[in-house]
């Protein structure tokens, strides 16, 4: 068979309330929770975490901690009491990570990966890594559901933006493959030009700010900022363009 | 209180699987199937009907015939065997539904109806009637939740562009509640532009075309063509703007 006729299709899941209606089995899902998780992660193994467990809840989180684990912690936007990180990417621009395992839960992001555990493989997407993403998910050939984190099962407007872009960057390779791919990449074409607009309307945009956290946000929507594929392995993320991949994880 | 310091504000649930994450219990909700049952629910109460029965089962739409119903059921785009209708809008102007009952289920809109019963009130909207709905929810002045059917719990295209239409219709009077609001009028926006592109990108679209449908298609988008408010009343359909409303609908 000629694989170009055949090409993998992205699907976007605006809502983890709407995963069980994808069939995840045989795909790669992507987990997009760009504030702010998702770009904590790349930050935390660009700057040395070996690697990153994500736990479902704050008990879960601070187990870890007697195994030697750094502890994250963050709900409705702020660090949870007695944790030595929030969910701020600047927290995780730390000499003290390298070399250290970090376990983390967030109010969406974390809980989306749990709820995506029947999925071939899960990775973690944000404008600071979209491009080193994009290429990874290129080499695999395998079709892709974008499961966007939103907030509390609502679906919000960066998560969807970002699904919009990613797709615009896989679009040679890929067909969209629901109405909602439609929908992400109409909005990200929207939003590309009155950007500001777009995500100042956003109601998590609103939360973070009443937190004073503009410089989070806007370090979230850089692009490129840290080339790594942060991959689920064996219960822990890790960046997968410093520790090898399973031999299978190639398509040639 | 002066009222235009707080305008009511407008919702989207672009799926039935995310009605539990909005408190409906103090707004109107509108029933969004623009393919097919919004506006075949439009045409029969048009045409005569003196109300419709929504029912959840086909079982359950069965049982309405007993009581003298005519009945119309339509699973995966398909008339019921056996059923005198299915889901067509060209099915409904008929001369012979003039002050008949007619009870209905379909494969979402009847379902995202059960799943709203909690509403201050619930109303069909479809391009059938939504000059006439946008009046009637501006005398209203009570927040709206715009629940969109789409398909089996899946957002769908067209439901979502026409929660965007009226969204517009009813910028002057209300407020976006939320990002999905920001995002279903960007795309109704977009699609505006390009309608005939975005419509057969539907997934819907390509399943009704398959089973030669174009004609009721054509007729699902064209605007106004029934002067028609369909209010549910004691488990029921009826056309508002005939039937006489209590007295609490009004607010002045």
């Amino acid at each position: 068979m000629n694989r170009s006729l055949k090409q993998p299709t992205v699907e976007v899941c605006v809502s983890p309330a709407l995963i069980d209606t994808f069939d995840i089995r045989e795909k790669i899902v992507v987990i997009i929770d760009i504030l702010r998780a998702s770009t904590s992660i790349c930050v935390a193994l660009d700057y040395g975490a070996a690697c990153i467990a994500p736990a479902a809840t704050v008990a879960d989180c601070l187990r870890y901690r007697a195994e030697g684990y750094l502890c994250a912690a963050e709900r409705d936007g702020k660090t949870v009491e007695g944790f030595e990180f929030g969910n701020s990417p600047y927290a995780f621009m730390a000499p003290e990570l390298k070399g250290c395992k970090l376990a983390l839960t967030t109010t969406n992001g974390t809980r989306a990966l749990h709820a995506s555990l029947e999925a071939r493989r899960i990775v973690i997407g944000a404008f600071a890594n979209i491009s080193a993403l994009a290429g990874w998910l290129r080499r695999q050939q395998t079709s892709v559901v974008l499961h966007c984190a939103g907030w509390k099962n609502k679906l919000n407007l960066e998560d969807t933006i970002f699904a919009g872009a990613l797709l615009v960057e896989l679009a040679d390779d890929f067909a969209p493959g629901d109405d909602a791919a439609v929908l992400a990449k109409s909005l990200y074409e929207a939003a590309d030009n009155e950007k500001r607009a777009y995500i100042t309307a956003s109601a998590h945009y609103k939360r973070l700010m009443e937190l004073n956290l503009q410089k989070d946000v806007k370090y979230c929507l850089r692009r490129d900022s840290h080339n790594v594929i942060p991959v689920f392995e064996d219960g822990r993320l890790i960046d997968v363009l410093r520790q090898p991949e399973p031999a299978s994880g190639s398509p040639e």
